[in-house]
């Protein structure tokens, strides 16, 4: 299988060459995709080494990857991945103009909410598109990538519809293997992820760095979660983005099936590196705020996590 | 001045001699009070040494002091000071009756709601009195007792208003110098206490072990609490127990005043000790529920609290 249903010889570039970018970045590169990433601090690794990726779904080894300093080096793409953590959002004012010709798409793969907007505001709307990853990745070297399981992928449109380079993206990841879906609506799928990020991403750090069984294992946080998740969806709703209830339930036990898991988010704090307070719980609360929703709780853990993750 | 108010010779007790036992059975036993202390881990320092208070209103040293091992040793008394560490309430079911006679007039002076409750159903309601301590102070040794600053107190009588005896009592703390006042309506000051508790003893924890300044400085967490004591304000109300909302702009500048003050919770929960969750979080917070008050953010910090200050 090769890239080629985004047209043949799609020029793609991964901004952001952590975890997630090399891990998407990568699949498509194995299967023959135009890849250029843009790399910091692994650039030299990956050089000389390569990217390697260890998944249950069988490791790969690209040994020879487009990698560059700069986006000046990989000039003008058809597709942008962008998958910067969001705290460093302002970056990309800089780096992604050199990527630009006039039809080049642009794929956040960040997480929550504001990273559209903040592309389509510099950028313009009809470039932008958003991909909602869950998957579970971590970046344990230089030029390593541990992929521990799941990897689906949604992806749809900035404040419109499927289009036809929608479907066209969405066959490229088919085509590496990833399952991968076209979402009739992104600001809904972004509400239905917040569901179970804002509870377990938050709660992990709030209540003292534990995994996401721990948080279900107790009464009271067990019960914090599916009230969190009530007011995101209160707070969805409101917007015109309705997701059952029952999702609630669904979401608990699909997570009581996961373990001992570490969410993104604990990781990042865990190792010392920023968390993505805003995009994850700041944005969602200023919005539950505009339209009247009850979001105490929501309030009580960004605020916390604010301080709690905040640089000494 | 001498301690007669309450009867000449009254015999007085003290349960729990940590650093507010020992303070306000200190002050009694200054002024010649008839006061005998139950003590456990300094009970040896105090019969060699004696008890230290430190104090900006000075200095002070007890140098024989009336310290015993159990409760029987002290047989029965007219007044009992409850100063104990409310998560060992169960004790009180052993300690407290040799100290018993018919007409023994118990005084907690314990933290948050439920300790009266406590003590009426086990002794009965005619006994009950509670205190109020709006006071700074620390054990920093075996038998010495560091008083930061404050120490008034404010006396009344369980489910009914003030009695002759709590007028009496209410002189016996004054003739030591300490600012003491009846209270009419005994539950409205213990919400009152808990506006001010529950945010600073409560975010002091769970913003990651931070003084009351910190609190304030941090625009988040100024902000969420003073909507934590709104919501302590709304219950109370619809309990019967009226706090006008100026109260929240009060409590916010005295604290403000107060530089970089450690809540006792906090004390605790630095030095390993068990913090007072349920008095000060769970009982408010149920009630709360009870009457149907929104308590989202009282919820969240009652359920992390007890978590983070769980025992490993």
């Amino acid at each position: 299988m090769s890239i080629e249903a985004f047209g043949p010889g799609c020029k793609i570039a991964v901004v952001g060459s952590g975890a997630v970018g090399c891990y998407y970045g990568g699949k498509l590169a194995q299967h023959g995709g135009n890849v250029h990433f843009l790399m910091r601090r692994d650039l030299e690794a990956v050089k000389r080494n390569g990217l390697q990726i260890r998944s249950p779904g069988g490791d790969f080894h690209l040994r020879h990857v487009n990698a560059y300093g700069s986006t000046l080096e990989i000039g003008p793409c058809d597709l942008v991945l962008i998958a910067l953590k969001t705290t460093s959002n302002t970056a990309l004012e800089k780096l992604v103009p050199p990527l630009l010709n006039e039809n080049t798409a642009l794929l956040t793969l960040q997480n929550g909410f504001g990273n559209e907007d903040f592309l389509a505001e510099h950028f313009g709307a009809q470039r932008v598109m958003g991909g909602l990853c869950f998957v579970c990745l971590n970046r344990t070297a230089q030029g390593v990538v541990e992929h521990f399981g799941f990897g689906t992928l949604s992806i749809g449109e900035f404040e419109r519809g499927p289009q036809e380079r929608t479907r066209r993206i969405v066959e490229d990841f088919k085509a590496t293997g990833i399952a991968t879906r076209v979402v009739e609506n992104l600001a809904t799928e972004r509400w239905r992820k917040l569901v179970w990020n804002v509870p377990f991403n938050g709660l992990s750090i709030a209540a003292g760095g534990i995994t996401t069984d721990l948080i279900l294992a107790d009464d009271g946080l067990r019960s914090l979660c599916k009230n969190l998740m009530a007011e995101v969806i209160d707070a969805a709703g409101r917007e015109g983005h309705v997701i059952r209830h029952e999702f609630i339930e669904e979401q608990v036990e699909r997570t009581s099936k996961m373990g001992a898991y570490k969410p993104s988010s604990l990781i990042d704090y865990l190792e010392g590196r920023e968390v993505e307070v805003e995009s994850i719980w700041g944005e969602p609360y200023r919005r539950g705020l505009r339209s009247g929703a009850p979001v105490g709780r929501l309030e009580m853990l960004y605020f916390l996590l604010r301080k709690l993750t905040a640089k000494k």
